[in-house]
């Protein structure tokens, strides 16, 4: 018995806390196990009960005498039900109660010790505060999730995995509306042991499951996401998230909400990108976006992506193509300078079938779209006749309906083609399936030993930084310590001066940085108003540098986010700059050609790119610089918190960091 | 029988070219007029038939012996058929030939003569290439648009106006799915005569209608739109624009699709604002968001809008909670700290209702929202209860349900409880209620005369720009002309020194200005490099300009748009802050506080709003420079097509524009 066997198809389940009373939740389970048709055991748990909804009811687990795969916990005592699982042998437990991680601080304490006793007992945990699991092929419903009150779900080739209990349902409920099926649907809770992770890897080695939905509130683990991703792209399944947090008060609504750890949200993208994973916008997007994905690979486009579009309503098909605009998607057409081609009032279904084939033979675009008008709700066989006969092959085809037509979405959902209820959908599913991207290989490259001279604790002060960077190959300015009451240092005028010192980050905002010092003279003088400027700094030793000139400020930085891991950051520097936020963020390490990409995504660094006639700075340089700074995530034991080249000075030839910070993880 | 009455509620419509076969395009009228129980008579025209659906059919509609309000018109004689509605006296016909402006440059002139000869015949024209008039509570319908085949649609008090015939069937049967009814619905057309401005000024008078809803591809008739915006707000009602042309590409297909000029999506922002117009900018949201704003007013909140959200899901509230936050709106709840009020596992009827009414209650929120989960799929009249129960006030109250819940959705819109169907457009529909304002009062001001000595053809030279500016209110930099070959001049120096050419407007490009000059000597020097930098140029007269220092650099500007009218712009200046286009629009002219306003959207301005501790700016004297350049507005013929000042330099005390640029409109 696999644990993929024995959490989704378990041969005999024991319901714990069952209750008799048909209107409660945990009555749930053994319903909607009925209800699926299960044809494994059941076996009701309760003391006070010796028979619920006509099945004989026990005691406790020890007192079943049958082998018992899967044992559903609806208790508050969740850890005597454990022991019990632990003595009878019961591989996977699943966790509805709450009151662990959910509930605070001594909650969470209570959910590490049931974790620990379970990986003791051999138990594997699902929650706690879990809805549960569904398998709706296999015909299990271990879950008190209402959704399935519902008609007979339809069974599919889509699995879905949520952090969300009820947004299992809701997920389940809208594609049932849609006719589009499911195959296992698991509500993770707050993942004390089975992680999002660990399922997506049990779902890529499914062979029921073409694809891989997520609803996410946070990453609890991200080297087992991205694993799970890749062995998924392995094995031809897309994973698509929907994530919450793109707004920092859904970030804080999603951290107290699940007491996880909330990432930034850019860093998130950064990582699905990497991992391989799409994500959508929208959350219809996530319930619809299956049949466009299925079966295929990431389109990985060298130029901006192209849809064809085909319609009988002009202004229907306006609404995506606006929006496909909006998203930097292009739309192209065979002999027509139109945006669409627009069969308006011409359309019969003939002209539609031939006009979809010959855009989905176009090789000047990379996808089709059709758009159908008032027939796809009048005369829906009619209208998606046309569609359901386009010869189909590598190109996605998708089609968006502007009436209410309810039949024409579902007979294309039955075909297993991408139908679309609103035009943001559509365009949504497009976006991400064009940003899709295969998943990066997990780095071999060699760790970097830490320069031995340097401290592993605190921050490092300038003369440090500049010393860490260079030693990972960034291109650092020239500089000298220079000693009281001299000050005397070999580098040629003009040079700069600055306070040594790991307490002062922000040096240039407490005046402890002056530039364009022209000579000997002016040094000393100019070293007497930094006394003033920073009273109580010592000034024993002050760093001397030579005054760099360039084309452009960047900024170029890296942080071992506590979420997704080590990232590298690029944006246009100075203050204007950093308002606007005008930055691009990856998982470090990057090699120099991923930090050119980086780089052509950065706006203000148009003005290296030759914007109204300036001259062109050395993009390579600073690729060079963004990929050697990213190595800090290559040295061993990653001590680094966050480090920052601010300003890193871009010229004609070449790129040098004139600043350099550095920060240590706490001990 | 007022324009109105014809248009909408007509005793006697004629249908010329009306077809028996039921299948035909041209048989719906007829059709569509019965299904509804039209009450009026009912004339088809059509040489070649005698009945047409069981009714008497006429040669020509000189041959109707009765009075015909309304004509429909269907054939290709366009022309001939409008000379026979001003023989017969017919007030208004509707056309949905097409082959006019739809059709090019000849269809353009076509469609001119046909406007002429209905103005000179008193007949008043809606199209043509429109899908005709929908009255529902006045049986009436004028269209081929298919919609109609659907069952007996609901009327209601929304009514729409649309430049996209086929869009209108899209609102009024997804409306239908959800229960919400429509008063009139017309399909514009190509707005030869009756256009999208005197419609709304017709809806806001019409006693049926309670709410307008527009979908838009172009606005054809700014100042009349506007006109009809304020007539609606004074009469209650609300108006609600879904436009497209949000990217590029959407707005190049919306003019290739109507013939029509575009306007950059950011001028038709500032339009709508100023229109007191909401813009919504997911379709759904046009379909879903009239029960929210029905009776009200703008909320013209002065801090961040606040919503209160209950749910039974907390998950699902984070849909809408994520979405609220990226739109800059806030949560708050009595007595806590979390984001939401979450009775998940723990709401029954009573404490729902109960936390629904402290909600609405609580002066903290300026709205609530409701989220339910999948109770509103399973017990549709339980879940919606404790909403319809809640005790409606002045508070927008809006609900989410997470699961496919139709009935739910059903029972809210009929008790006139607005409902969504995506987390995403009810997060829209707050987003635009609250950044709805009341409607700006058409401008008293008195017109400017010309400042006489300035040319008013072509562009202006920069002193002649300064002189401009200058007239206006707006503070220029002190300037002098020098002459050669001494360019004497009284300025104290550092002086910056330019060539006068109206031909020259990006000086700055081409070397045509030298700054910091410290002394004569240099002067002289640096002229001899303007001859060498500019060949060519005359330098007969140079400008000698004052050289200023300021803490920051803006751009203020001012166009007057082709569609939508006199626009001012305030902004970051320098190159960065160009690439960011961080700039805000507003119809012109403003006062001082709405471009203090304008002036705290730019971000760049954080630098003068004491960013990292820098002092701060003068952006009261920028705002001034702001209104007294949006003065352009005022006039007298509005000469002026382009102008601006780039940069302005905002100082501590003060503001100084140190260039201009003024472009007159083309005779």
């Amino acid at each position: 018995m696999t644990l993929a066997q024995a959490l989704f198809s378990p041969r005999a389940v024991a319901l714990v806390g069952a209750s008799g009373d048909a209107a409660k939740n945990t009555a749930r389970p053994q319903r909607y196990l009925r209800k699926l048709g299960y044809r494994g055991g059941i076996f009701p748990v309760n003391p006070a009960r010796s028979v619920v909804l006509e099945l004989p009811c026990f005691k406790n687990l020890l007192e079943i005498k049958s082998n018992i795969d899967h044992a559903f916990i609806m208790v508050e005592d969740v850890e005597g039900a454990l022991e019990d699982c632990g003595r009878r042998g019961v591989p996977v437990a699943s966790v509805f109660s709450d009151g662990f991680a959910d509930a605070g601080a001594e909650g969470m304490a209570r959910q590490a010790r049931l974790a620990a006793r379970a990986r003791q007992l051999g138990v594997r945990l699902l929650g706690p505060n879990s809805m549960g699991v569904i398998n709706l092929p296999g015909r299990v419903a271990l879950t008190v999730n209402a959704v399935l009150e519902m008609d007979a779900p339809t069974a599919g080739t889509a699995s879905i995995v949520s952090q969300s209990g009820t947004m299992l349902g809701t997920v389940l409920s809208r594609g049932a509306a849609r006719g589009l099926g499911f195959a296992k649907l698991v509500s993770v809770g707050n993942e004390a042991d089975l992680g999002v992770g660990e399922l997506v890897e049990l779902l890529a080695a499914d062979p029921e499951t073409r694809l891989i939905l997520l609803f996410l509130e946070t990453v609890r683990d991200a080297a087992r996401l991205a694993a799970g991703a890749r062995a998924a792209h392995a094995a031809g399944k897309p994973v698509v998230a929907y994530k919450l947090g793109r707004s920092r008060l859904g970030e804080r609504l999603a951290r107290s909400h699940t007491g996880a750890l909330a990432g930034a949200d850019a860093a998130l993208d950064a990582y699905f990108r990497d991992c391989g994973i799409l994500r959508v916008d929208l959350l219809e997007t996530l319930i619809e976006i299956a049949p466009l994905l299925s079966g295929r690979r990431p389109p990985q486009l060298a130029r901006a992506p192209r849809v064809a579009v085909v319609t009988t309503t002009g202004g229907g098909a306006a609404t995506v193509v606006d929006r496909l605009g909006t998203h930097g998607i292009e739309t192209a057409a065979p002999g027509t300078d139109s945006p669409i081609v627009d069969l308006t009032m011409s359309a019969t279904s003939a002209t539609y079938a031939a006009t979809l084939d010959e855009l989905l033979e176009f090789p000047g675009c990379d996808a089709v779209l059709a758009v159908v008008g008032s027939s796809a709700q009048f005369h829906p066989q009619l209208a998606v006749e046309p569609i359901l006969a386009a010869k189909r092959g590598d190109k996605p085809l998708a089609a968006f309906f502007t009436p209410q037509a309810e039949r024409s979405l579902a007979l294309l959902a039955e075909a297993g083609i991408a139908a679309f209820r609103t035009p943001e959908a559509c365009a949504d599913a497009f976006r991400s399936y064009f940003s899709w991207r295969t998943p990066k290989a997990p780095g071999n490259e060699p760790k970097i030993e830490w320069p031995g001279n340097l401290p592993r604790k605190g921050a490092l002060n300038e003369v440090q930084g500049l010393q860490l960077f260079a030693a990972l190959g960034v291109p650092v300015v020239e500089s000298a310590i220079a000693r009281a009451p001299e000050y005397a240092h070999s580098l040629p005028y003009p040079v700069a001066v600055k306070i040594i010192s790991d307490a002062v980050a922000h040096k240039t905002e407490v005046g402890g940085v002056m530039l364009g010092i022209g000579n000997e003279m002016d040094l000393r003088k100019r070293i007497q108003d930094l006394h003033h400027a920073a009273p109580g700094q010592a000034l024993e030793n002050v760093l001397i540098q030579k005054m760099e000139q360039g084309l452009a400020e960047a900024i170029v930085g890296y942080r071992d986010d506590p979420v997704v891991g080590p990232l590298v950051l690029v944006g246009a520097g100075g203050t204007l700059a950093e308002l606007y936020n005008d930055v691009v963020l990856r998982m470090a390490p990057v090699d120099v050609e991923e930090a050119l990409e980086m780089i052509g995504q950065v706006k203000g660094f148009a003005i290296l790119r030759g914007y109204r006639g300036l001259p062109p700075g050395d993009v390579e340089a600073l690729a060079r610089a963004v990929a050697a700074l990213s190595r800090l995530a290559l040295l061993a034991g990653r001590p680094v918190r966050e480090a920052e080249a601010n300003p890193l000075i871009v010229k004609r030839d070449g790129a040098v960091a004139v600043d350099a910070l550095a920060v240590m993880k706490e001990e």
